[in-house]
C-alpha cells in the first residue's frame, strides 16, 4: 500500500515475515526476509526493503527513518583516529560495526570483509551524514548488487513520486538508489530521499551544478562544482559519480562515432573542455575532490563519460582511453583513502563484454566495476530491461560487482513506478543468475527451495518464494482462481493428465524401490559401460537402431 | 486488428511495407519487411508474418493460405528421383526451390545452403503436405531462429484462440510454431493451424497418442503411436519432437533429482518403460519411424525427455546419458535421409551452459541444436521469459540454431495472447543479440539504422525500426504525446537541457572542424603517446593528479 500523503510503499510483504540477525551488540540488527513454508521449513532471504516492511516500526516519511548508525559514527568520532573512511579503518586493520553488519548480511567473516575493503576490491558506501542507511557491500566476492535510478527531469515528476519510487525500488530488491534529478527542487527531493532511504544513495553532482549555471555547460567552474559536492556531502549522499576521465584530447575520438557521447555527464564535460580548450576541472582538481569525499566517507563512482551508446561504438578508442585515465584516478583516490568503484558501459554485443570487465579489473586493480547493463542490441526500445539484463548477467558472472538497472522506458521517457519495478526485477534476476554462476555460497538454496515447492505442488510456497510473489500468484490465478487449485497437482499449462511433475511423482510412488535400487547400483561410468554393452549386443543381433558409440 | 470471426491477426504493420525479393523464377518470392525512413533510406528486415501483413492479399482463414510450394513439390514428384527430403536432394548435389528461397532470405548463396543441409548442419523443415509454408532454414551458420509454442490444454482455450496465437506469434517474429495441444479437438486445431500458417509447424505426436488411450501412459503402444504420426504427417506437420532417447536404464538416474523428469514426453515414456519393464518403443522402432518421416520430408526434433527442470539438476548423468543416445539416433536418421535437429535444456546456470552446446555439437556431429531457454535461475516465476532469454542469448551465441521461447506464464498457466507476444519479443532479442555476437553478415545493419535514427532524433524512424513499434511509440507518448515531440531533440527521460545526444550534436555543430581535425590526427597509439607525455609534464611540474601510466 502506498501512503498517499507521503509516497512511501509501506506494508509487509505478503507471505513473508520481517526478521533480524543480531550481531555482537544489540544495535547490530541485520534485516532479513523470512519465508515460512508449509512444510515447516524457513528460507531466509537478503532484504533491502528497510523498516517499511516491518509491521513493528511506525514509518513517518516526514520524520525520516531511525538513525541506526548514529551511535557508531559518534563513537568513532570520539576515537579521533584520523581518516574516517571504511577504507582507512580497514587498512588500519580495524573492523567497524558496518563491516560486522555486512559480514552477517552476506554470511562472511568480518575479517574477510575488512580485507576485501582494504584491498580496494570492495566498497561499503556510508556517508557519515547518512546514519539512516543499512550497511551493504559492493565487491566481486560478495552478492552482486543492483542500483535503481530515480529522479525527476524538467518535464515531469514530483518530490512525492520520487520518494515513492525509492521505497518501491528497495521493496523489490534495489541495493542502492541513485537520485538523478535534473528538474525543479533538486535539493529538496534529495533531502526527502536521503532521510527516508534504507539503502545508500548516489548522485551525479554535475547535474545540480549545471542547474546552478542555468544549464550552460561552459559556465560551469570548479568552484560551483565543489560547492555543490559539499552541499550534497552535508546532506548525506553516499556515493558520487564523477566524470573526471573525460579529457580534452579524448573528445576528438568521439567525432566519428555512430552515437557520439551518450553519457549526460560526459557530454557536459566534453562541451566544457571544448568551449574553454582546457583540461577538465574535474581532472585537474581531482586531489581536492578526494579530500572532500574522504572527510565524509563518500565513495567515488568514477563515471564512464565516453561509454558507447550503440553496438557500433562498443570497445572503441575513446572508451578505452578514458578507462586508462579512470585507472589512474582510482589509484589517486586510494592514496586519499577514498573508497572507489568504476563505472562501465553501456551498449556492447555479447562477444565484446568480457574484454570490458577484464580490462577494467586489470587497469583499476580490481576496484569494483559498476556497469549499466550492457545492452546487447539496439533494436528493442521498450524492452531494454531485457536487452540489458542479458549483458548484465554475463558481465556480473565475469566479475562486475554492481549492476545499474535499465527500465523499459530507457531511450523513450522517464520511468514511472511500474517501470522501476520491471527494471529492478529484471536486474535481480541477472544478479542472482550471476551469483549462481559464480558459485556464491548459499545462492542456490533459494532456487532449491523454490524448485522443491514446485515439484511438490506447494503452490503457496512457490509464490511466496518468488522474486515477485504478487505477479506469480496473479498469473496462476488467471486461469485457476479457486482455492483447491492451490494444492492441485497440475496447473492450466498442461492440465492434470499431462503434468510431467505429476507423472514424475507418480513414477516415484509406484516404482520408488526399483528406482532407488537402480540409482544405488549405477554410477555414470557404469551407465556408460552398460550402454556400450547394450550397443554391442544390439549390433551383434543384427538390429540397426544402435550405432557403435565409439565413432 | 484481429478478425473476430476467425482469430487471425491480419493488418499491415504500421510504419512498414510488405515487400518481396524475387528469385530465378517469379514464384520464388521471399517476403521482407521494408521500413522507409524519413531520411530517404530503406531498411529491409526478415519477415515471418506471412500474407497477413500484405494488404494486396485477401486472407480468409476458412480457405487457408495460398499453397505457394505446391508446384515445386509436384515438379519434383514428376522427377521421381528417389527420397524426397531436402537432405536427400542436397546430398545428390541438387539445389531445390526451397533452398534458393532460403538463400535469398538469408543473403547466402544457394550452394552454401545446400552444403550446410548436406552436412547435417542445417535443416529446412518442409512437409510435402504443407505447401502453404514459406521455406526457412535452421542451422548455426544462419540467423538464429525462434519457436513459439501454442496449443490448448484440457483446462482452457479454443481452436480460434490457437489460430490467433499462431498468426500473432509470427507477426512478432516467430520462425516456427509448435502446436502442443493436449485438450479437446487436437486434430481440428492442428488442421486450422497448418492451413493458415506461413511458418513450419512442429508437434509432439505422443500427446495425441496419449489422448487416444485415455491418458494412460502404460496403454500406449507402437501401433497407436505410429498411426498418430501418419495422421499428423498427412496433415502436413513439418517437424516432430520424438523422445526416443529416454531409455529404461536411464530412468533410475532421475530418482534422486530435485525435480525428477520435467518433460511431458519424457515422463510419459519413463512411465511406459517402467510399467512394462521394456525398452521404449520409440527407440526400438526408430528405424521404422525414420521411414515414415522420410516419405513426407518431416524433420526430427529429437526431444530431451530427461532435461533438467531445476538449477540443481543441470548437466547431470541422466541428461548427458540421454544426449549420447540422441547422438546415435541422429546418425540413424541421417542414414535414412531424414533431416534432424536435437533438443536441449531446460534449467542451467550460466557457468554450465557452454558445456551443453559443446557436447551436443560433438556427440550429434553438428546437428542443429534447439534449446528451451535455458532458464538461468529458478527464483522468478512470472518472469521466466527473462530468466531464460539470458541463457538463450548465450547458448545461441555459442552455437544453438533455434530457441524455443518461454513465456511469462511458464510454470504457472497456459499463455494467452499477451504472453505469446512477450515470449516472442524476449526471444527475438536473444536471437538477434546472438546474431550480432556471432558476427552474422548484415545483422548489425538493423542496430546501426536504429542508432542513427536515435542520434538524429528521428523519433518516427526509431519507433518503426523497433522490434515492437507499437509499444515503443506508446511509451514515448505517455509523457510527450504532442506531435512536435516527434521531432524534438530530447525526451522526458532527461529533458531538453540534459539530453546527452543533444549536447553531443551541439558539440559537433559548434566544434565540428576541430573534432574532425583531431580525429584525423590521432590514432589510438598517438593518443596513448600523448597521454604519456602529458603525464610526464604533470609529474615534472610537481602536480599530483597524474600517476605514471606504466605501473
Amino acid at each position: 500500500m502506498t501512503d498517499q500523503r507521503t509516497g512511501a510503499s509501506s506494508t509487509p510483504v505478503i507471505g513473508a515475515h520481517k526478521g533480524y540477525l543480531t550481531g555482537s551488540r544489540p544495535d547490530i540488527r541485520v534485516p532479513v526476509r523470512r519465508v515460512h513454508l508449509t512444510d515447516g521449513n524457513t528460507v531466509t532471504l537478503y532484504d533491502t526493503s528497510g523498516p517499511y516492511t516491518d509491521p513493528e516500526v511506525e514509518c513517518d516519511v516526514r520524520a525520516g527513518l531511525p538513525a541506526l548508525r548514529r551511535r557508531w559514527i559518534e563513537e568513532r568520532a570520539n576515537d579521533g583516529t584520523g581518516d574516517v573512511t571504511q577504507l582507512a579503518y580497514a587498512r588500519r586493520g580495524e573492523i567497524t560495526r558496518e563491516m560486522e553488519f555486512v559480514a552477517l548480511r552476506e554470511n562472511r567473516s568480518p575479517e574477510f570483509v575488512r580485507d576485501e575493503i582494504a584491498a580496494g576490491r570492495a566498497v561499503l558506501p556510508v556517508n557519515i551524514h547518512h546514519p539512516e542507511s543499512e550497511p551493504m557491500i559492493i565487491g566481486q566476492n560478495f552478492l552482486v548488487k543492483v542500483n535503481a535510478n530515480i529522479g525527476n527531469s524538467a518535464v515531469t515528476s514530483s518530490v512525492d513520486e520520487e520518494v515513492e519510487k525509492m521505497t518501491w525500488a528497495t521493496r523489490w530488491g534495489a541495493d542502492t538508489v541513485m537520485d538523478l534529478s535534473t528538474g525543479r527542487d533538486i535539493h529538496t527531493t534529495r533531502e526527502w530521499v536521503l532521510r527516508n532511504s534504507p539503502v545508500p544513495i548516489g548522485t551525479v553532482p554535475l547535474y545540480q551544478a549545471l542547474e546552478k549555471v542555468g544549464g550552460k555547460a561552459e559556465e560551469l567552474s570548479w568552484e560551483v562544482y565543489r560547492d555543490t559536492v559539499i552541499e550534497q556531502a552535508e546532506q548525506g549522499v553516499d556515493y558520487m559519480t564523477v566524470h573526471a576521465g573525460v579529457l580534452l584530447r579524448y573528445v576528438p575520438l568521439t567525432a566519428r562515432r555512430r552515437t557520439g557521447i551518450v553519457s549526460r555527464g560526459g557530454s557536459i564535460m566534453a562541451a566544457w573542455c571544448l568551449a574553454h580548450h582546457r583540461e577538465s576541472f574535474l581532472y585537474t582538481h581531482f586531489a581536492e575532490l578526494c579530500e572532500i569525499l574522504a572527510a565524509y566517507d563518500i565513495t567515488f563512482s568514477l563515471g564512464d563519460g565516453l561509454r558507447p551508446g550503440s553496438i557500433a561504438d562498443a570497445n572503441d578508442a575513446a572508451q578505452f582511453a578514458e578507462l586508462r585515465t579512470l585507472g589512474e584516478l582510482c589509484a589517486v583516490a586510494r592514496e586519499h583513502n577514498v573508497q572507489t568503484m568504476v563505472e562501465g558501459p553501456g551498449h556492447v554485443p555479447m562477444d565484446k563484454i568480457k574484454e570490458n570487465v577484464d580490462l577494467q579489473q586489470e587497469i583499476c586493480r580490481e576496484a569494483p566495476f559498476y556497469t549499466l547493463g550492457p545492452l546487447t542490441t539496439d533494436i528493442a526500445p521498450a524492452y531494454d530491461h531485457i536487452t540489458s539484463a542479458i549483458g548484465a548477467a554475463m558481465i556480473a558472472w565475469w566479475g562486475t560487482a554492481m549492476l545499474c538497472y535499465v527500465t523499459p522506458k530507457e531511450h523513450l521517457g522517464l520511468p514511472d513506478r511500474d517501470d522501476v519495478k520491471a527494471g529492478v526485477i529484471a536486474y535481480k534476476i541477472a544478479a542472482h543468475a550471476a551469483d549462481l554462476a559464480k558459485g556464491h555460497p548459499g545462492a542456490q538454496l533459494w532456487d532449491d527451495a523454490l524448485s522443491d515447492a514446485r515439484f511438490e505442488f506447494r503452490w503457496e510456497d512457490q509464490f511466496n518464494l518468488s522474486l515477485d510473489p504478487d505477479t506469480a500468484r496473479a498469473y496462476h490465478d488467471e486461469t485457476l482462481p479457486a482455492e483447491p487449485a492451490k494444492t492441485a497437482h497440475f496447473c492450466s499449462m498442461c492440465g492434470p493428465k499431462f503434468c510431467s511433475m505429476k507423472i514424475s511423482q507418480d513414477i516415484r510412488a509406484d516404482f520408488g524401490d526399483q528406482l532407488e535400487a537402480g540409482a544405488d547400483q549405477l554410477s555414470t561410468d557404469e551407465i556408460e559401460r552398460g550402454m556400450a554393452e547394450k550397443s554391442r549386443e544390439f549390433a551383434e543381433s543384427g538390429q540397426r537402431v544402435y550405432l557403435p558409440l565409439a565413432d
